[in-house]
């Protein structure tokens, strides 16, 4: 904070680069030892020392915030809201899709260091949150049929998902690593679409 | 190696140990720079100032050198030798029936302790090749059909288990984490049969 009469960008009040590391650094720490839906963004402005407004200003929604803190330099709304204008039977075919150019590009390799650095450290935690609150209700309210089987149904798709980015993001596995994005997609999508929707074992449905 | 004639073990020369872990160092190295299929014992033997046949004798085969190089307290010949005696249409059944077991026991802690630190470290190039090298060939081979699909049938397999690994061993995202072993091999047998014998997208056959 060299220059206190200094602004960075127009509109944003001095020192706020410093107010924002300081509200991602509580956003972490309770976001890590309380989970996502424990935390609130008024226990994070509290937290940090700042006002609840000044974090909505910033960050905008929960999620957003949950994002930064945890570095994931996407917005999960690009792939959440297109997950909900499509219907359910084709849903198997829109996760790759939408996903594997993501993870392809210079975003996703952001995205992929923050993966390895969450497996490999203490915050594996904040990655349990994030697909057991944001991820799993989201998907699985829209296939919990038969009812109670929502959850379990995102959480096969989201271990098939999870295996695409080890395989090719992180371990490199060659031929896989460098096929087409499309067909991964192509081939994986049949798998998604019966953990979605198709018949479970008897085992599975409560 | 305090005492020349002191011996640990009968039937074992003075300061095997001392010797063990210098071969298993040279293993390692040679390992992660050359790969599975272009390190040799006798490479690993003149790395370590040994015999060749002392590096059989202490550590078996190559396979067998590989794992206890990279710390994989489990011999893949425990999942190679059933594997091969099982016909290819039960193969996705016989795989998570395998492994789930296996990565649920002690010996998988070990296991999953050993990828945490391959993903995490500069090392992943050991995972590497041993997928690509040691798993996918064996299981490629079962399942070249059309000629040439093998290899890639084997990863997408081997994308699935990866998978599995992450959400119920390092992200342990609930309930997947705690469901019996039993319920996710009956879920993912489709998927990996499919991928191994199935209708594969045009795309991937050459």
């Amino acid at each position: 904070m060299a220059n206190p009469n200094g602004r960075r960008r127009p509109g944003r009040p001095a020192g706020s680069s410093e107010t924002k590391e300081k509200i991602l650094l509580s956003a972490r720490e309770l976001f890590a030892n309380n989970g996502f839906d424990r935390t609130s963004i008024r226990a994070v402005a509290s937290a940090a020392g700042v006002d609840a407004a000044l974090v909505h200003h910033y960050f905008g929604t929960k999620h957003q915030l949950f994002t930064a803190a945890i570095h994931i330099p996407i917005d999960p709304m690009d792939v959440l809201v297109p997950m909900r204008e499509t219907p359910v039977d084709q849903l198997g075919r829109l996760l790759p899709t939408i996903l594997l150019p993501l993870w392809d590009s210079e975003l996703g390799a952001g995205l992929i260091a923050t993966v390895r650095s969450l497996i490999a450290g203490s915050e594996v935690s904040l990655a349990r949150s994030f697909l057991e609150e944001v991820i799993t209700p989201e998907v699985g309210a829209r296939v919990d049929t038969p009812p109670g089987t929502g959850t379990i149904r995102a959480q096969f798709v989201e271990s098939q998902l999870m295996g695409v980015v080890m395989a090719r993001y992180i371990v490199k596995v060659e031929p896989f690593a460098s096929l087409p994005a499309e067909h991964i997609a192509v081939t994986i999508a049949p798998t998604l679409q019966r953990y979605l929707t198709g018949d479970l074992p008897d085992v599975l449905v409560p």
